[in-house]
């Protein structure tokens, strides 16, 4: 081969495989911003729920959704040679660009995250087994399906392609994210409220997290590690063209977040009165979350107005889910979901290729699967083993019920 | 192009994204590292004011500060393609070696290190709303003006060119981190000290920081963060020399914190009789800000040395200020302003490029400028607005007050 | 030179120095999981020995441990151009490949990592100043000496050559990881239990850690760190060949920790009744030690096994560890120690050039070199200055009478 072929296959992949360190790196992100967020007697559970939802992410898109999402007509490229990597011979087919093992390490740390969506959602009351057994359908199934209609390639079961209705969705605002969040909705509907959250008159009451820098570590760890997550999408960078794709969606992703915490911090104080953190933390994540279905295409100050657009829509959507009683500890269901939504529908000002009807089509096709599937799971697993944890326990915290261990030992906490 | 313009060309751009990343990342540190040495009725105040002022300082720059201080005749070439970018033409010029884009990232995020520096010095009394309108002086007019007289090479209000003078900062001990101190040194003294920090004899009263695991990760954090610091401002990897220089970079860097560390911690064995792990943390810090005006030229052995020579200094700078009654919370005026100036008057020992006229010149423009400009536009905020916190505000705990939340809201503090 | 070659040279030497920096991270990820399995009251104590360790390590690393390691007739030319660098003359030999910084940059982080997993081991009683002269000792000398016999390719004492015995540690599971738990266990044998460990019945309590989302934060960016503590170790990235190979290990990595989570997590289901966090971060690493020995062979399914494996040998040897009444608070030495050894055993499973004899042989090699020469050293200490706290100190907590600072000092604590 060339030695300039050689070159440019190695820095890919080095690319590829910085890039999904990165996005490995937003699984502490969402541990550390969901055990801020939970009171104390509630975190150990959330940290347990938090590292076993990475590695059963990653071991059941090992075992099938890989190929689920990638080995279809479309994608039996992409997935051969790593299958024979499996079998024991890695080599990489000849017209690859980089190496298949980095292509499945970055996808792979894709599903985890939107996994991790859902454990923040349903924080606080659910069995963590019946969690795990539902990380397993969603990362094992539900999600690579989706995924495979969309970076897949294939026709959803047959009847249309959402590529050729102008669907685009770069690095998943909705195909991780929107999805993410569906599933978290599913969940939150069946399993109801924490107890004391809304009274009797209909008002819901705040529940402070317990660790605030906790939350905001989390929060920069994900804007970190949303570089990798936005920037490897690219999926090329030993170019000119696709270096300076990758420097743009980096810089966006970094300005969209700062838009988006700007404007819920402004948003939050003019209505609330006060600078209010998880506000301003949202703001940030709804701001990546929005930047994400395109980053390569606005401008700089575009990224930020859509940041910033998203750290408004994020403030009212926790406000009014607060108001249909929809109880989500962490604001995952309105950053993920809504702005999610959001992202997808902002891609045609700036990108070309895509369609408003496309995206609305493809949000609907996300959404209407993830949310079906998910019901009818966390349904059986109402069914088979119970999702909620008991009254006593929910009172006495899960960690004690579920782990065994407070995550607090040595410290005196109020009631 | 040839190739192999296209591949140093997109492997220099992936070294300025992977620096910029990883200088995004030291606002996580300073914020652990404040919020830390901060009590804890005081710490979900730091923590907004320091992802607030991350996102203002990117906008800002992005506003107005990268014109002002690229956009001169000197530095022209560098803004304006970016300011294509900007009005939506995200190419080239041809003469570029890396994309436009990532230069403007890696810019960004050494404004907020500047501001981050500000926030430690005036936590626990200062308004948070004053110090957010602060944080849009400095990064968007203050130090873009001063960036420009150094690394963007406009002469000083036409009348020097501290280049031509042998000035020489690498990756800003003066340029970011005096500028930083000198702007906090501004507040601190228009601020006045905590109350109960001095007593009416004089004697400076310790006042814990409530959270000593966060500030050490926050100096592991800055520590990392600061390989893209120093190691990106070579500017360049794409050549056998580049990347030797960028590797010597990376370690002693990496030298001089582990010399600030062992120097401090041994130090403050002898003056006060304990492992002091706050002034070992400070040491690293210093270690790092003594190397980071030059650390291409020394040896392992100088970065080392030069590094404990920081962390020596810092710990007496710290026992002075105090004597002075200038009360700093977390050391950040003497971490970064002190030594800051210490690594200029470093650099001409290593660098024959530079000569200390040139760096005393350098160092004291820098100073003069922001100390002066700061101090107004600190009068006018508290003319306009007030900057300090209520007497009685203060006693609670800025949190309550400023953010309407607790950063640990579960546990029982001492009062 | 070619410019490929130049192009070639940069990205290897870049790829060193993100491994390097992600290895550096390592030190953090130990600090966070150490702090948050002790106790409160020992937490100060803790982070300072950490901080000051991997200080210690880098600068002895440089006074004498390269030289040791990597300078004898074998290992002349790697030690030789660095050599001229700290005199002063940076350039690289012809025949580098990559800068000879970024080569002792890679190097020196490991060295603290292999003192990192003794800090845990010794945690609660060991007296501070005795635990830093041991850091002298184990990365200056005991460490260098047996990385000489491995990776430094000399004959051990002029006997045998481990690497003609079919001896392989691809990253360390034996030369750093196992090699660290021997030194520890050499501590803890003669410095004893904490009080109240072990009943007079010979039971064992269980002490909690007080802060569990430290301690998975810790293992988070462990788990983060170790791609480029196996990554880095392929020493080459800038041909398809090595690409390929640096994906594999990047992806196994990260399989084995997974498969060494979940395995633990359900065997201390089975076990315990709970979802044992702890357990579960111990799982996680173990995972990671187990295929650190060689993670460029196996297929992504046998280091999903081999990460289980680990994970389930853990559990066992932690609980056997507490029958023996060797009382390691934070399960160091099972995760590093037995599950290092198991890691170098599982090599011959998938690389023809290794053989069970010679990992034996290096095994014990490495072991009763580190072993012996560590427990001579702390016995000289324990003569010299006295390695354990009184038993008042100990009650009260380390933090106070080592440092002089607690670490949460607002909060109340359970006495």
């Amino acid at each position: 081969m060339e030695i300039t072929f050689e070159l440019g296959y190695a820095l890919d992949t080095f690319y590829f495989l910085m890039s999904g360190a990165l996005v490995m790196w937003m699984a502490a992100g969402f541990t550390m911003l969901e055990a801020g967020l939970v009171r104390a007697k509630n975190t150990t559970e959330i940290l347990t729920k938090n590292v076993a939802l990475y590695s059963i992410s990653c071991i059941m898109f090992m075992i099938c959704g890989y190929w689920i999402m990638y080995g279809g007509p479309d994608g039996l490229h992409a997935a051969v040679p790593f299958l024979s990597g499996i079998l024991g011979d890695g080599v990489a087919a000849h017209e690859d660009t980089y190496a298949p093992a980095a292509d499945f390490f970055f996808q792979v740390v894709f599903v985890a995250t939107a996994m991790s969506i859902v454990s923040g959602a349903v924080a606080e009351r659910m069995k963590l087994w019946a969690f795990l057994a539902f990380a397993v359908a969603l990362t094992g199934f539900i999600y690579p399906m989706e995924g495979s209609w969309t970076w897949g390639g294939s026709s959803v079961f047959g009847l249309y392609t959402l590529g050729d209705l102008g669907f685009s969705d770069f690095a998943g605002s909705g195909i991780v994210h929107m999805a993410g969040a569906a599933a978290a909705l599913a969940g939150v509907l069946i399993l109801g409220a924490r107890k004391g959250k809304y009274s009797a008159d209909g008002k819901a009451n705040a529940i402070p997290g317990a660790n605030l820098p906790l939350a905001t570590l989390g929060t920069f760890i994900l804007w970190m590690g949303w570089f990798g997550f936005n920037g490897g999408s690219v999926l090329a960078l030993a170019s000119v063209e696709s270096a300076n794709s990758v420097a743009v969606v980096f810089l966006n992703t970094n300005m969209a977040a700062a838009g988006g915490l700007v404007a819920a911090l402004i948003l939050a104080r003019i209505m609330f009165g006060k600078a209010d953190l998880t506000m301003a933390l949202n703001g940030a994540l709804a701001g990546l979350v929005a930047i994400t279905a395109e980053p390569s295409t606005p401008t700089v100050l575009q990224a930020t107005l859509f940041g910033a657009a998203g750290g408004i829509l994020v403030v009212f959507s926790i406000v009014g889910l607060d108001k249909l009683k929809i109880d989500d500890p962490v604001g995952a269901i309105s950053v993920h979901g809504t702005v999610g939504l959001l992202g997808l529908l902002l891609v045609p000002i700036t990108n070309d290729g895509s369609s408003f009807s496309g995206q609305i089509i493809g949000a609907l096709t996300i959404f209407v699967w993830v949310f079906v599937t998910s019901l009818v799971v966390w349904l059986a697993l109402k069914a088979v083993m119970g999702i909620r944890v008991s009254e006593e326990e929910e009172y006495e915290g899960v960690d004690i019920s579920e782990c065994g261990l407070e995550a607090y030992a040595d410290f005196t906490t109020k009631s």
